[in-house]
């Protein structure tokens, strides 16, 4: 079987990298086009890109030629969006309107109500919003999106307690840095420190959870009824986020019920290539998740549980590149190609 | 007038070297005894303890002998306890006994209804309950104490908030790794992590703020009546706790009304010279309080609090074994010594 | 073809758990027994060890049932010894003169000269020390021994440079934190600070490389004649020791001259399973290698070298608890084995 | 006595907060003129810069109008200059032209034979060389530079050893974020990793010292006869530099004798307001001095050293921004009025 082709739009940044890395083995794509801004268009990828990845660069993706960030110069079936939020609120229709799948990291796209925020494991089923988009805006291709890191952790927790009736959660979150992007935390502001504020983070955070966990109502996609507070703090961590979490549910569950929960949890997804074999590690040691030892669960994909206590309480943490960004993205499409829609 | 004769209890760990700091330079105050184990008794003080403040061992200090943590070795009218939990238990109450006045960081005592729990910016009028503390147990003495840490960077800032109902609390603290001591957390436990567990700590932040904002009855000291829930958290900074607070009240203020409750905040407390000009700090830029600027604030006494949003939510960020253990005890001592009690 | 069997001794500590990390899926060895002190013999593995790695604990070996470290309880063809150094000196001669052989990180035996001190790129022929040995001791067994993670790093990076005179070294070495074990160096000693001294760490150091450059003249191994003058440092880094290197030489050769020596190394091994494909390898970067980007490369086997300029100076980095300690006990169980030693 | 009028080139960057908070309560400067770049000119200081200092802004200064880096807009007799080197380059000739004394803390012109490179205990007799400065470019006012912040740590510790004949010296650096300003190294390179390159600083450090040491002729300042080998490294240390040291001496003096020469050491400057009691502090101690609790010594100002060994071998450590930069030039400022040339 020929691959599909793809490309990655924003290919030298940091999200970029982690693209290259998730999808230059994989068993379904084939890396064909690596785009950037102008001032990389033209370089071969590894005089354009600083690699900053602690494995080395794909050899052949080294010697591709970097492209500009324009449907004319792309030669993918589907393209992986690493821009800018900005950029991207521009750029994606382009693409979209050109033909291409565009599965997105962005976050300009997230909260339309025809384009869907997906994680694979909450909501296979606002797939179904991919047809009403292309009806409403005349385009060949569609967009997909995936949220933002801190918002997949616990969503992807919170989706086996739907059933108790969530009514509000709680979230204090301690990111890591490679969030920002390479040059987005500067060593002077967070050695030793705690950056108690990550510009239109909480903002996300709080609408994100309820569209993922809500319903296609045939016309748009209706946003799950419970509200979300949240706290976002920059730790000195170089990947993975932890979140302490508060959740109140109507059916007032006890933690052995949370737990059994997350235990059961099964997405029943089939079987995606960068899917973790299970989407939520429960850990009953007391100190447990640790971003050092726990974020590459699931080759990072998967999400680590721990602390479930009453109130209901616990601690969620995951990787924010791959799972929370790169690994998603990914995840999503190839879920598009199981559907039949890629 | 001479001056108060004062000695610390474990005056080798990191909260006595903290005491040693902070009382070597006293208006009211003389050093004249260190205690310590048997393992330091009978050696000069600066071949006892290994200095691992930033500030120079006091001169004159480094030259006492370390004696025993008996009554009878101590010479004192006021003993600072920084003594572990458990020896704590017995030995403070052998010092009452002997007639000691004895201000204490240990947790042992703190929530025995009879013995205050102090915040003097809080609940100066909770010393009423020494008076009966020495009838119940038949002490010359009395001990007072100081709560947990992160109990006091919050609590202080909940006492403006009492006016408007405080129904519940959330917190989420990110602690730094010094409030364990100077072994207390390995480097490889923390170095680019988070641990998401501190022993004990989550019960004492949920009990000593309701005894501090209580009220005395005459018996015994009565917690006021609201819920505290806590996820504590290690994080890789050296001093400073940064804590996300959501407090829930009768009232539902604005941001603005807390914000004006937190500036007005004036515990009325005459002049203790320990005391910061403001023990509530208001810091309005988006990403403040954070440990490294804002932890020496009021050297080290003042609680900087930021980022007030709807909710309530706000940060709330204090030193950890300055206003968090060392600092407070004093400032116990000294408003004691105010109102004639030493 | 049955495996070998292979224990471990002081298998709960931190190299211990490398031990069983680099040997659990080995082509060659199949771990049979873990010795422990008295407290965790009689335990299930899970129960006496805290798994402080990445990776997770091999499950098999997690309901090995720990044994005491004693001859007569170990069942194994080679033992591998991660004991502290004192107790290294009484009990690995025990097990050699019980017929175990003993592959050992441990400093008490490296400087005997009977007793080889390998690092299997640099010394095979010292193997021939071994019948020596035996003679020397009556010992059925045998010992040999690997070098101090720091010296390892540098020392691989000198045997090329050999055939140009090597008359004196200067290093300076900025040492992570996991070489001192999981209790090692407190956080408050290291969080963004650096500890100018390692105890005991010169001293090996400076007398290791010229017995590993040395040659074995039938009866006892004789050392190089170089002198290294060494400063260690402990930096806030999790793996991998950063070593700034400055070689005298008699034939003074150009950078380029170093450069083509350190790429034309070839040690001829044969294809042993725990050897990286390159031993040396030379990053051409103007900023590599870092221990963050480079400690994992040929399976945290390999040594980075780079910045080669003129005095010659350079940067040598490697893993220091997997080449600097597991690995390289565990590589020269392989030479041992691929030699009919074993 | 009216203060001298004292003016900062580069306000608004990290070493230009330095110079403010060492010239806000300084007994002979007064803070008259605040310049910065275009971007900054015209706002108010405490809206154009944003404070990085663990201290507050000093209120008043605050309030204080940015002017532009232009002779015709600043109000000042000395200007500090915390320019980059480029713009340095020009501005400071035309400052100097311009009748200004230029204190300098960049390295434009560091290495000019006609203007000094100052360490007041060091060279204070190369301050003849200003004259002659003057009349080979027709100046009424003049520059005087302040070398590199590691050339600084070490090089006065070089200074009571030139009796003994320095003739070659190999220092490793590990130097403090805080050395490459707010932005200059992100969290993501640095965090847990060590960068074995900082750009352009061996070749200041290799031949900086040797103009410091070296004699003026009447003409031109002559550098001393040694060689200087230098490797500099990041660390993820926020502020102080620590040197791995060796020396290489004519006499051979003995670790006790270098302990003494450093001991002695005595500037006789008289009594400058920035000098520190002592320019060099000798720890005893096995284990210092060290970044963290050494390096706010003197307020900032002393070079600590320790671990004096065979070889000639030892430790120096210093304040990259203060003794290394800010303070610097203000010593020199204050050597310069001593001596009435300002």
């Amino acid at each position: 079987m020929a691959k599909i082709k793809a490309g990655v739009l924003g290919a030298t940044g940091a999200v970029g990298q982690r693209f290259i890395e998730g999808l230059s083995d994989h068993p379904w794509f084939e890396l064909t086009s690596l785009a950037a801004s102008s001032r990389s268009a033209g370089k071969k990828y590894c005089d354009a890109a600083r690699w900053r990845l602690e494995t080395e660069m794909p050899k052949d993706l080294g010697d591709m030629t970097v492209v500009n960030v324009d449907p004319s110069e792309v030669d993918a079936d589907v393209v992986f969006s690493a821009l800018p939020s900005d950029e991207a609120q521009r750029v994606e229709a382009e693409f979209a309107a050109a033909g291409f799948v565009v599965a997105s990291n962005a976050a300009a796209n997230r909260m339309k109500p025809d384009i869907p925020l997906m994680i694979p494991e909450c909501n296979k089923e606002h797939l179904d919003a991919i047809k009403k988009q292309q009806e409403n805006r005349g385009w060949d291709g569609y967009i997909v999106t995936n949220p933002n890191c801190t918002t997949i952790m616990f969503t992807l927790s919170l989706k086996p307690l739907m059933k108790f009736g969530i009514e509000s959660v709680h979230i204090a979150s301690m990111q890591a840095v490679s969030g920002a992007g390479y040059e987005g935390v500067p060593s002077m502001a967070i050695l030793g420190n705690i950056i108690p504020y990550i510009g239109g983070e909480e903002e996300k955070v709080e609408t994100e959870p309820q569209k993922i966990l809500g319903t296609f109502d045939g016309e748009k996609i209706v946003s799950a009824d419970f509200s979300v507070s949240a706290s976002c703090h920059r730790v000195p961590v170089m990947d993975g986020h932890t979140e302490a979490i508060w959740v109140t549910m109507r059916d007032d569950p006890s933690p052995a019920e949370v737990r059994e929960a997350f235990l059961k949890f099964d997405p029943g997804l089939g079987d995606l290539p960068t899917e973790p074999k299970k989407p939520l590690i429960v850990r009953d040691e007391p100190d447990r998740p640790q971003p050092r030892l726990d974020r590459n669960a699931g080759r990072g994909m998967a999400i680590s549980v721990g602390r479930i206590r009453s109130g209901i309480r616990y601690i969620c943490m995951g990787h924010n590149t791959v799972r929370g960004a790169a690994g998603a993205s990914i995840l999503n499409a190839e879920l598009l190609h199981q559907k039949g829609l890629l």
